[in-house]
Order: structure tokens, then C-alpha cells, then sequence
């Protein structure tokens, strides 16, 4: 035990830093004892435990990775493979996984590559070449998996953000139940004549929202204001809508809107402004993602819902460390809940 | 040379996988050939080689990168360091960069943490320990560098979108000469009252690319409108901006506006044309970043500068690639190019 620890110590160390040898030595115990002490792996007593992980933390001793590994069997790394080049979801995801994983001294590895099966195959294998403890898979959509094969991966695996199968473990928001969230809102602030404006029907995410928003609406008594709205998941959309809207009777216009994403809903919102439109007092608009750099800069700023994809980042993150760990884990979907976030695009709520 | 080949291979081979053992029987030729020949090492005739090599392209053989770390003393990956958990410099880097080497079996691991020394410290870690070929250390601001120490690392680096030391290998877009492209635009279109207005003084980019706003007008004889107006880099700040010229007189506003970044153009848009105005008819307007879904989104669409992120991650991947291989490497800054990207904000250009 004590050479298996010793040697890559030595053969990666960097002069002047310290080693277990210096901890075992300042804790007055073996290299192997020191070792089984601060892996939290042996039998010694409390005292003798804490006494050598003291010595370790007077000392600013950090385990080397390599000599931690070759005692655990981990390597302290996991992989985060995606196709979101562009970042939008992965980015606050990455940032919840690394937040939660670096406090256990555990290192993120970030691949993102196009859809390009060649490239996933690539990089898949430089992972576990690099034998990661475990992999994130995180995707841009709901309803699309990534262009790689898992099968035969030997390592433990959490889906994020994209589509998995039965036996899975995976991670998405609750997108139906968010959106019933905003409805709900509009409804309590005395909306009536509630529109839905959203992105393309392709999507599944399109769907769970649209079944959110007659959820609510029907649990409150009320009927859909129109059919949904479908288009692209842009301002420009957005901005059409809006300006249908405005060159209609006000009792021909609805009073609230829901929209699939904040593009669109910053869109709808300009339209209705740049016609002489007030929101919130004529139209209250709530968006869906809460991107902050929209949300906060649109006039007026915007209620959305938030789909906590960081905190799904870190829950994805400890799930695959029990995983890593060899403790048992549930299989399946989870849906994690969204929540809404006020601003002024909605008008003030009334008294709780 | 065979032994340290195959050891690896059938310690990590997955059942079913091509080794080279399968090129070298296909071949007629030893295992230690075959590794010659797919490596360009070792002597044989030419065409020894081309049948080795077209004996593992028909065998769809991809050689795995333990056995050519072990040939060739690399692990055929990068590690890419950021304090840019947004994402927003450090994406589009990160996709040239991988576009670059992903052609040639090069992987590259991205790690951002918060700006925190003791996560920047923890991931460097694992870079090192992983044995990254080399380092692309990439920032959020061009006169900054990361909370990390460099001093010890053996493996090269390379510096993209952040401070570095004269001694350092660094790329940075050339923003005085970006600015300078956006204002002979300006010009160009008949502009002769151009303003600026940017983002807060500390930041070096603002002080270059007002510097370019002077360069250009005084090439053309022009006299600055006003003083550089320095507030956030936000809509809001732009915004307020628009509003305070929508108020004056014609004769008291001016005709051309290069805004510090995309943000701000469009909070400057968005206030003229609300009280009124038609950008580009009674302002030009052009902004900084080309970050398309802000660019595009713009009612009118922007007219704004591109820094070239992607050009430059596939640069720095090539430079580090060099190092990597032992190649001579001039030292210092390298400041890439930037491109006007022309939309609806200015106008039309005049003929050529």
C-alpha cells in the first residue's frame, strides 16, 4: 500500500511540495496509515484520523490526483459531453456540476463538438482514455439524443438535457408544470384571456408547455384565448405577434400572454410598446428560461420561468458520484421543478 | 517497440475493435512496422508505408491514444483553463480551437471555474495530472489574467482573450483597429457627427477601441462629436443615451454612432426609434462583438464589428500544436484582425 501511494507521488511531484511522506511524518504514522486516514478507508481510531488529516491541513497538503486514484481506483474527473456548442443550457449546468464536484476535489472536462458523429467519437474516446470516473451527457433539446453510441462504456453515465432511455438515468426540467407556474401567475393577477406564443410543434418541449398552460387554464375554469401560437424561437416571431395584436380592438386582444421563451416574448413586448401598447397595465407577458442578459434588459424587465438548470447540474453531479462510488441509484427520468421569477411584466402580484 | 504497443491496446481494447494488430496481419508486416508506418517513424520503403496506412483506413483502424501516447510521448489532448463560466468569450475559442484539432485526433477539455484561485488551483491540477499535451488559458477581458500560477507547468502555453507576459504566447483581436474599421464605415456612408459610446474606463478594450474612433476620424480630418460617453456595458446605459439625443435637435445629435458593444447599440436603437427616429436614416449606428443573437435581433438588424473568436481558438490550437511538437515558436503578442459585419443599422454602403 504504502509503495502504490509513494511512487507516482514521486514520479509527479513538483520540488518543494508537499507529500504524504510529509504528512505521515508531521502525524507521527505510517505512509499507509496517513493514506487510509485522509481516504476516509482503514480502521484506526477517531483521534489518531483526525490527528493526521489536522497534520494535512496544517501542512496545505493536497492529494496528489494520481496517488489518489491508484488507491480509490477514481481518477477525480468526470466528462461532460455535449453537443451545445453554442452553451446556452450546458454552460449553467457545467457551472452547478463543477460547483457541487470541486468542494470533493473533483475536476470537470468539458468536450463540446457539433453534431458530427465523427467528432462525439473522437472525443468520447479521448474520455475514456483519460478514464473519467464518470460521464454527463448534455444535450440542447429534450427530445434528441447525442450522435453517440453508450453501449459499451464501461463508466457510469447521467443524461442532462437531452433524450435517454427507460433505463437511464436522466435529468430534464418539468417543463409542463413551469409553465402551468406562469399561467397561474397571470391568472392571479386577474388575467382572463390568456395566449400562448411559442416555438416550433417539432419540439417536445413545445408540447409540455402548451399542456402546461390549458392545464392551468383549466383548473381555473377558463378557455385558451385562441389556438397556440407557433413559429421560431426568435424575437422576430415574437415581434409579429405583437403587432398583429396591437392593430386589433383591445376586445379582440387577450390580456395575458405566455410564451414559450424569452426571445419571443421580448419580441411580443417591443411590438406592443413601439404601438402606443403598455405592458404590464394593457397586456402582462411572461417568457420562459429566464436568460438574464434578455429577462433583464427588456422594457419592461421580464417575468419567466427559470428551469434551475444549475441546480439540475448539481444534483446530475452528485447523482453520478454516488454512481461512481458504487452506491445504488435509481433508474429513470427525474423532472426537476422550475420557478418563476417576478419582474415588471406582469404588474404587481396581489396580497398574498 | 511491439510489446509497448500491444499492452496498452489489449489492456483498454473493447471486444470487437480493430487493433493494429489486425493493420499488421492485413499488411504482411510486423506489429512494430505497422506502428512505424502509422506514427511517420521508423525506415521503410515508401511503399511499405502506403500499404500499412490503406490497410488501416479499409479497416476503419483508429489508433487508440494510449498506444500512441506511449509511441509518441503525447496524449493527443488540450486542456482549455477559463474564468469565463458565461461563456461568452470563451465559446466561440473553444470551437475553432476544437475544429482545428479535432481533424488531427487532438481532444480538448474545457474547465471554467469562478474566478477562485483554489478551484483555478484544483483544475489545473487535473489538467496536469491527465497529462494534457498543453494549455490554452483563456479569459473574459483582455487585461486580466487568470487566478492561476503558472510558473511550474512543463507543458506549453498559450494565452487567448486574456493578459499575458512579454515572455508568454498570447492572441488578442486587434480592437483599435476594429474600432477604427467600424468608424471609416461610418464615414464612408457620409457620417461626419460620429459619437462613441462604450463601456466603463478600467477596461482596457474601451480605451482601444476609443483610440480607434480617433484614429479613423482624424485620418479623415473629423473632429470627434462630443467626448467618449463611458457608462455599463448594457442596453440600459445605451438606452438612456438614445433617449437624452432623441430629446435635443437635430442639428445637436449626431449623425453616426460606434457603440462599444452590441448591448449598448442596441439600448441606443431601441430609445431612437421609440421617441420616433429611424435608425439608419436619421442615426447610423454600429456596435462591437457581432453576438448574433443580439445583432440580428435589433430592429434594424446591426451593423457591428466581429473579433474573429473562432479564428483565433483555431490559431492559438495550431501554435500550441507546434509547441507541443517541439517546433520553434516566436514569442509575444499576436493581435488578429478584425471584420466589419455589415446588416441594416448604417444604411447602404456606397458603390465601390
Amino acid at each position: 500500500m504504502s509503495s502504490s501511494v509513494e511512487t507516482p507521488e514521486e514520479d509527479v511531484s513538483v520540488p518543494g511540495r508537499i507529500t504524504i511522506r510529509d504528512v505521515a511524518k508531521a502525524a507521527g504514522v505510517s505512509i499507509a496509515t496517513a493514506s487510509k486516514a485522509l481516504n476516509d478507508r482503514g480502521r484506526m481510531t477517531p483521534e489518531t484520523r483526525a490527528r493526521i488529516q489536522t497534520a494535512a491541513r496544517d501542512l496545505g497538503f493536497t492529494p496528489n490526483a494520481v496517488a489518489r486514484a491508484l488507491v480509490s481506483q477514481r481518477s477525480f474527473t468526470i466528462g461532460l459531453l455535449t453537443n451545445d456548442t453554442y452553451g446556452r443550457f450546458t454552460l449553467p449546468v457545467a457551472a452547478g456540476l463543477s460547483a457541487a464536484l470541486i468542494d470533493r476535489g473533483v475536476s470537470v472536462f468539458l468536450c463540446a463538438f457539433q453534431d458530427d458523429p465523427e467528432a462525439a467519437r473522437v472525443n468520447l474516446r479521448a474520455m475514456q482514455d483519460k478514464c473519467v470516473d464518470g460521464l454527463i451527457i448534455a444535450g440542447k433539446r429534450i427530445d434528441r439524443g447525442l450522435p453517440i453510441e453508450l453501449p459499451r462504456l464501461s463508466m457510469p453515465v447521467v443524461h442532462v438535457y437531452s433524450l435517454c432511455g427507460d433505463d437511464d438515468i436522466g435529468f430534464m426540467p418539468d417543463d409542463r408544470a413551469g409553465a402551468a407556474l406562469a399561467v397561474q401567475h397571470l391568472i392571479g393577477l386577474g388575467r382572463r384571456r390568456i395566449a400562448h406564443v411559442t416555438g416550433p410543434l417539432a419540439f417536445a418541449a413545445v408540447a409540455q408547455r402548451t399542456e402546461g398552460w390549458a392545464d392551468a387554464l383549466k383548473a381555473h375554469g377558463l378557455a385558451p384565448f385562441g389556438a397556440p401560437l407557433n413559429g421560431t424561437w426568435s424575437e422576430g416571431f415574437g415581434y409579429s405577434v405583437g403587432q398583429a395584436w396591437a392593430a386589433l380592438p383591445p376586445s379582440e386582444r387577450p390580456d395575458g400572454v405566455f410564451c414559450g421563451n424569452d426571445q419571443i416574448a421580448r419580441g411580443v413586448i417591443d411590438a406592443l410598446t413601439l404601438a402606443g401598447l403598455n405592458v404590464p397595465r394593457d397586456i402582462s407577458v411572461v417568457g420562459f428560461d429566464n436568460w438574464s442578459v434578455f429577462a433583464e434588459a427588456t422594457r419592461p424587465p421580464l417575468t419567466t420561468i427559470d428551469m434551475n438548470l444549475q441546480e439540475m447540474g448539481r444534483q446530475a453531479g452528485l447523482v453520478l458520484l454516488d454512481m461512481v462510488e458504487g452506491l445504488p441509484v435509481e433508474r429513470g427520468l427525474r423532472r426537476l421543478p422550475c420557478r418563476l421569477v417576478t419582474r415588471q411584466s406582469c404588474g404587481v402580484p396581489p396580497p398574498a
